[in-house]
């Protein structure tokens, strides 16, 4: 048995723990070669491969793999075209599958790495081939269908949580009003916001407000609620989403005059948001505002990983290849949780197109609008998916990651 | 014994380890009494002071005062005029001192608050008081005279290299030409920005240049050593101090339209360097780019702190309780280096002026401007703050910070 393994999108801090899963549940299962993707399907199209045995197979390579956050194999944004409007990518893609002997395709990515595995998958049937394609969710944003949360989430979540304690601590040390907005990913849902949420415990009051983007943006409510509460806390810390959209569909970092344009790829950025609602507090209500962007930093700080996190990623990563083995096809891996508390969570296979394609808001109900606070549910929902670390391996200060010289 | 300490300033990850210091040494010297200083000197002028052991006694709260981030008696930035100026400040200040019996006052600041220090000997010689005064020196900065560094930048430097190596591992997973600009504090003096060379290690090529406020930015020169290199690698990762300042004197985040002005307290905001200079490498090589501020995270993330800082954060509380004992005052706690490797550092205790006003920055000849990195002599000055790690103690998946509520 032959297997190659691709990653794909935006990188989060364990989807190495789940290309660790499909390495050793594959060498378990008796795989000769086990391939990486150089660049996710780029690395197929352009026979660019790597042998994961010469990365991985010398004594601690694994641990450390699952300790390097973002992808190790590279990764891409290549939307694979249909096949009728491309067919030259599905010839090359499955010679070369053919070329290595390839039984099994796994690709650990978001919505539209699921697409990808739905189009190989309907594509290899056509042609009558035996290679069995499986998907493997990850994605920060949580904004995948079906399965209850993705490998990624609960480490963006604790490392969001985290910071906001001591971002807390730090905002709150001077007697004066001030306020301190903290800009969160999350392209349309506002899961990873919501985790801002969890910094609430024993030791802290938490964030004041959350401001989520399954709820329509009105920028004069907002400074009005900050207005509102600052006569009784003069120091508030608010988190917002990237993605803060307002009722008539623009985006709210679209609003200030200096974020219009878009970049010169075409691409909106979703940045800005922060410190235009700091500047419009700051103008409004003469306030001290600072804008805080967690930027890059939330999805790949291996170093405050979520233990659960990890393990569901390997798990999720070990799923992928039973199934595989199983026979199974055009198919992902889901997450399915049995309990809150105490917390129980299982994998289960599912067909792909069911991911593929769509994304997962937040309940209405979970949300508090009124208080612009998350509700209970939300915190029994997320509270579990940060629990434990993977302590770093430290040499010389500073955590040691898969070397990649 | 009666004994006061208070906070000053900008926060850092490990100011309440010398907190730590100074309260567990001086119950250690038989005092009676620690008061703590809610928000710096302001706590004295309004007589608001905090019993130490009310909240410092019970078991295991000296270890999670060690793991919070920020002041925890809380700051202030009041920066207290000279006895001729204003000596009602004085007056009072010395009538609550000696309405406590206080015999020892600790201030634990930068520059500012060794000022502090350097007035109320002053004042004190003056008046026949016998109240002791000792400065215990704090800053991420690092730009502090006389002391070899300061407590409070190992920590924050750590926190820059940790977070570089794994922003670069996320920066360069797609094969795209991009460029990522990450800016770092440090409001006249490149020491934290610096650090971002200790990235480079064994397993990390490290960033890619490094642009100091010790050197005048010539935006022109900074484009074209850009264009320059990515003609060999594709994906850059740059380190900007916030401070930079082209030739005229001007900050370089100033040239920025949108930065322009000054926020309503009249400060100039030292924020967006790194975004005018990713859009204006966007605008003259159409090439993608990102900029990451890591912003106040830098400077609170406690959970990072370096092991090797915090305990000399606590050495230089437990000096200066030593050195009032001894008698001395108008003096402050500093640190001499006796070597890099082994490394071994020893607190001393100097007269105060000395480090009050002035700020020290990074040495010319520690900087490779031609090729905008740091020189062996910078590495080998700055790795040993970095060292060891004093692991958080985790509860529900959270870093555990001494309770304030």
């Amino acid at each position: 048995m032959n297997v190659i393994v691709g990653q794909s999108g935006g990188p989060t801090a364990v989807i190495n723990a789940s290309l660790a899963g499909v390495y050793e549940a594959a060498k378990k299962a008796g795989a000769a070669h086990v391939y990486g993707m150089k660049n996710g399907i780029m690395g197929v199209l352009e026979d660019n491969l790597l042998d994961l045995d010469e990365i991985l197979s010398a004594p601690g390579k694994v641990e450390l793999l699952k300790r390097t956050p973002s992808s190790d194999l590279g990764s891409c944004r290549y939307k694979l075209k249909s096949a009728e409007q491309n067919p030259a990518d599905y010839q090359k893609i499955f010679s070369v599958l053919q070329k290595r002997a390839i039984d099994c395709f796994f690709y650990i990515g978001g919505n539209d790495s699921m697409d990808t595995i739905s189009k190989l998958s309907a594509y290899g049937k056509e042609i009558g081939s035996p290679i069995r394609f499986v998907g493997i969710p990850k994605t920060v944003d949580n904004d995948l269908m079906v399965t209850d949360h993705t490998p990624g989430y609960g480490s963006a979540a604790k490392f969001v949580a985290t910071t906001l304690k001591e971002v807390i601590c730090d905002s709150t040390v001077y007697d004066i009003k001030s306020l301190t907005i903290v800009e969160i990913m999350g392209r349309n849902a506002g899961w990873l916001t919501a985790a801002s949420a969890l910094a609430k415990c024993e030791d802290c009051d938490g964030v004041d407000m959350i401001f989520l983007p399954e709820v329509p943006f009105d920028l004069d409510g907002f400074v009005a609620k900050i207005a509102e509460k600052q006569k009784v806390k003069g120091n508030l810390i608010i988190a917002v989403s990237e993605s803060l959209k307002v009722a008539d569909g623009r985006y709210v970092c679209e609003l200030a005059d200096s974020a219009q344009e878009e970049d010169s790829f075409g691409h909106k950025r979703l940045t800005g948001t922060a410190r235009f609602l700091a500047d419009e507090c700051t103008k409004r209500l003469g306030v001290k505002a600072r804008a805080i962007e967690l930027s890059t930093l939330q999805r790949c700080a291996s170093h405050l990983a979520s233990l659960t996190d990890v393990n569901e990623a390997y798990q999720a990563g070990e799923a992928a290849v039973q199934a595989a083995v199983n026979g199974q096809s055009c198919v992902a891996v889901v997450l399915v949780r049995g309990a809150n508390a105490p917390y129980r969570c299982e994998t289960d296979i599912v067909a792909v197109e069911k991911l593929a394609n769509h994304e997962k808001c937040i309940p209405l109900e979970w949300i508090d609008v009124e208080n612009a606070m998350m509700k209970e549910e939300f915190i029994a929902y997320a509270k579990p998916l940060i629990q434990g670390e993977l302590i770093p391996i430290y040499k010389d200060g500073l955590p040691c990651h898969l070397c990649k010289k």
